[in-house]
């Protein structure tokens, strides 16, 4: 007889997330068994249950931040092995973590840092991984080579923001500029080492001009693509790169970028589980690399509130927390009870 | 007084080219006054003469393309001397090469090679730094990393995709598939080293799915983007990069490539000197790379046909056959008798 786990699942995008009860899943292949003990909510959460247009049969779990310990491994395994304390975004196309028990690959997870409560560890992977591909494989800045260039980042209080802000003081030694339209995202921004603060509610090509630097070589865009595009595409510097996280609604005039030989790329950090690309273990290095720099102090986690455990209402909570679009950092929640 | 030469200047789109006299420049700053042995034609000598839209009171030079002997050199000169041989593509800003004589700045200039005519070094510089740019600047391809990798060349016959072609065999090592839609062309494709061939006027995603390989991690456009973004965008593989040269008039939906992770970026060989980036004199070292590997024989020159000296009829018939869209490599001319 297979043990059974509890979950939080969805069966419809309007309807209230319920307890449901399913096998623990084996792991086979490449996957690590996890007992869950914290784990983080993000934009994407909502977007994929707003995406469940007609009545699931088995409702669809949510989630993808995650620490645990794993439990069992599969035969292919080769990186971790039971016991060890992971942490993990997921793959989008598999089940979520808003559960007990969850399988990752183990190709796209890593040993948590090692100093770090489970909550603060599980506010880390997904924008950590996001950031580090933006900054590093999207926009392609080798840090001492590009150590004399600058950034743009539109958003830069939210989650891949706040990480995205110490990848690129620390890693790469940029010339940060964020944006943040209110006091204390101004001043979050500032502790994680921006260089200079410019708000994305006014007009960005005019304070840019202000700030009389030179133009930005990369600008990593967390907000609505389709309201910044054209401030970008004005901003950008000659050879620049723009790359963006956020779906657009609208088609784009790329050959305002022509002149300036300049481009544009996005960010998805469920590209590479997703399609198995041969670089895939790039997401294991990623989050072994983070874990150090996390224990060794260079950064630091970017969790700003816990929820409490997983439930139902806490869910629900967190998500109503970051639909306002004015949260600092990560929310987390704790294992379920 | 100042010594006059020849040169031939276009008035308005529509008229003809004509001699016409004027004062020998003088060599400022970083600038080399050269006295031009042979230069070659491109597309983009079309498009600036079609954009004379006004009558002008002092005819325009075209011609971005030419070898020739330094005669004087700016007080700023580091690079080059006085009695070299040395071959350019310029500054799209200033006056161009249909003439006795030019200025150009040495950092977009280099030796030329040291084994071939005039006329076979005149067809190398504007097409090989805009191919090393879009390979190299742009798709940031790594000639060690990134050797197992696979690039679709769309137009592998004409000036930039033969240089192209060899570029990504010979330095990077790529799997390339270039574009060709003629026996002639075919033929002259797999010559420079093309490993597949297919047609960019049939179905270039149902030829590409038979050639069985994987999709293509780098796309380089060389025809008219508007008409190819769409299989572009499907072609592409997950953390692909599409470069394109031709300008598009029509705008693009980039939210195909958001689940791939994907991008894509112009390239412009006139941004460096236009903009007069920090990093303009790489177009030095690229055009000294270039005849380093034609003295060495690693590419071959992209010269298919000399017009004779120039002249206005020459030069006249040169277009004509660009803008048949037929041309194979290069047409050069020979200087101004």
């Amino acid at each position: 007889m297979t043990d059974k786990m509890k979950a939080i699942g969805y069966q419809f995008s309007d309807a209230s997330p319920t307890y449901f009860e399913q096998d623990i899943p084996e792991a086979k292949g490449h996957d690590l068994l996890i007992k869950i003990s914290a784990i983080a909510v993000n934009p994407i959460d909502t977007k994929v249950k707003a995406s469940i247009t007609t009545r699931l049969e088995t409702p669809r779990i949510l989630g993808w931040d995650a620490v645990g310990t794993v439990i069992s491994a599969g035969e292919n395994t080769t990186l971790l092995n039971v016991g060890d304390n992971v942490f993990y975004a997921g793959d989008i196309s598999r089940p979520g973590c808003y559960a007990q028990y969850q399988l990752v690959d183990e190709r796209i997870a890593a040993k948590a840092p090692l100093v770090l409560k489970p909550e603060q560890s599980a506010a880390m992977p997904l924008a950590s991984i996001t950031a580090w591909e933006a900054l590093f494989s999207r926009l392609k800045i080798f840090p001492r080579y590009d150590a004399d260039k600058t950034i743009l980042i539109i958003g830069g209080a939210g989650g891949v923001g706040s990480i995205a802000i110490q990848l690129a003081k620390v890693v790469a030694n940029l010339n940060v500029i964020a944006t943040a339209s209110r006091p204390e995202t101004e001043q979050w921004c500032r502790r994680l080492g921006a260089d200079h603060i410019i708000d994305h509610n006014a007009d960005l090509i005019g304070q840019y001009r202000m700030l009389n630097i030179e133009k930005p070589d990369y600008i990593l865009c967390l907000a609505n693509t389709d309201q910044y595009f054209d401030a970008m595409a004005a901003l950008i510097a000659p050879e620049g790169m723009i790359c963006s996280l956020v779906n657009s609604e609208t088609k784009y005039d790329m050959n305002v970028l022509k002149t300036k030989s300049a481009g544009f790329i996005w960010e998805f950090m469920f590209t590479r589980p997703m399609f198995k690309t041969k670089n895939m273990t790039a997401q294991h290095n990623i989050l072994t690399n983070i874990a150090t720099m996390l224990d060794e102090g260079k950064i630091i986690s970017t969790l700003q509130q816990t929820m409490g455990p997983i439930t139902p209402d806490n869910i629900t909570k967190a998500h109503q927390q970051l639909q306002t679009g004015q949260t600092i950092g990560k929310i987390a929640l704790t294992a379920m009870e």
